[in-house]
């Protein structure tokens, strides 16, 4: 329905900055408010009509969603340093940034707190598209033959990632700047001696 | 202070009941009423005085703490199978049952989403008790030559967990019952083809 070509969703038109606008007033109200957030707050802030807000994102959940996983992307891009080490290594550093940082931590604990049912599909459907688009990671990988055959990809990526997110919600153990080489050089070849390693492909 | 001998805290006696009693209580206190539960009701629930918590316990985060760790202690045992697959697969059996449980979600995101600082250093101490305990699997496993050298063993459980949890706390991925052995396989053996595998002893 929204596919046909506008000048108005032309990238860093009205409707561009409207929407950063938007997304940007979202983050700022979820970080002081929480989940309690109001789309009347959100469009004050914004400076947007609480109309121009239902007319794109209908909900208020989507908005949150679109504004949470707006704000990751930005600060974790899927890097290529041309090796599976390089890019593991670059995209748990960023991740860790974020974590560390009390704005991201407090985002990661909003998803994580919001345990009502109708969230549920937006958020896997959130994940899904994040993940999606790190596997190009091991996908090149892959192609380079860096990667074991025949693996989990998405498994392989919340290996590395399940660390810091254990550290950051629950367990609350610090995460130091070298944790995302450690994480890398383990999930890359394993904790098994050699000789006993299954190699199972 | 607390540590002299005292036949009130024999295991099996009064005190050992009570104890019970009133973990269990806690517990159904958190899955009715979250992390807004009372001493009061604790001990209504458990039909003792308020006072017997109190001399015990003191506060009432160091009573929830306690009593979530007793009943993952007690859903979660440190199993010994001769193995080190063994051992870690039926310690990520065990882990993915009580996560899929509703009780056992429940249980987690409370210490998710218990954000206030005060928590965090009991929170800590909980968690690195719980992982030094399971980390008699990997001492073993290492006495028996299958780990390699060197190994944050910290860091290998956290591995282990971290899609667990990852997908209980953040994705609300579903986890099937075969997850446990892939993550097992995956952490043992790496993802990398075995001529790129780096080998840091």
């Amino acid at each position: 329905v929204s596919d046909q070509p506008s000048p108005v969703r032309r990238p860093g038109g009205r409707s561009a900055r409207v929407r950063a606008a938007v997304l940007d007033a979202t983050i700022e109200a979820l970080l002081d408010r929480g989940l309690e957030i109001t789309i009347r707050d959100v469009a004050r802030r914004a400076g947007v009509n609480e109309t121009t807000i239902y007319r794109r994102w209908q909900t208020k959940e989507k908005l949150v969603l679109d504004a949470v996983l707006s704000h990751l992307e930005q600060e974790v891009p899927v890097p290529d340093t041309g090796t599976l080490t390089g890019d593991l290594t670059a995209l748990l550093e960023a991740t860790r940034a974020v974590i560390v940082s009390a704005r991201g931590a407090l985002l990661l604990r909003l998803v994580a707190r919001s345990d009502a049912p109708d969230y549920d599909p937006l958020i896997q459907e959130f994940w899904t598209a994040r993940f999606s688009m790190i596997e190009q990671i091991l996908e090149r990988a892959d192609q380079r033959g860096e990667l074991r055959p025949g693996i989990d990809r998405r498994l392989v990526l919340e290996l590395l990632v399940g660390p810091l997110d254990l550290r950051v919600l629950l367990t609350r153990e610090p995460i130091d700047s070298s944790l995302p080489s450690h994480i890398v050089d383990l999930v890359l070849s394993g904790i098994a001696s050699t000789a006993s390693a299954p190699r199972r492909v």
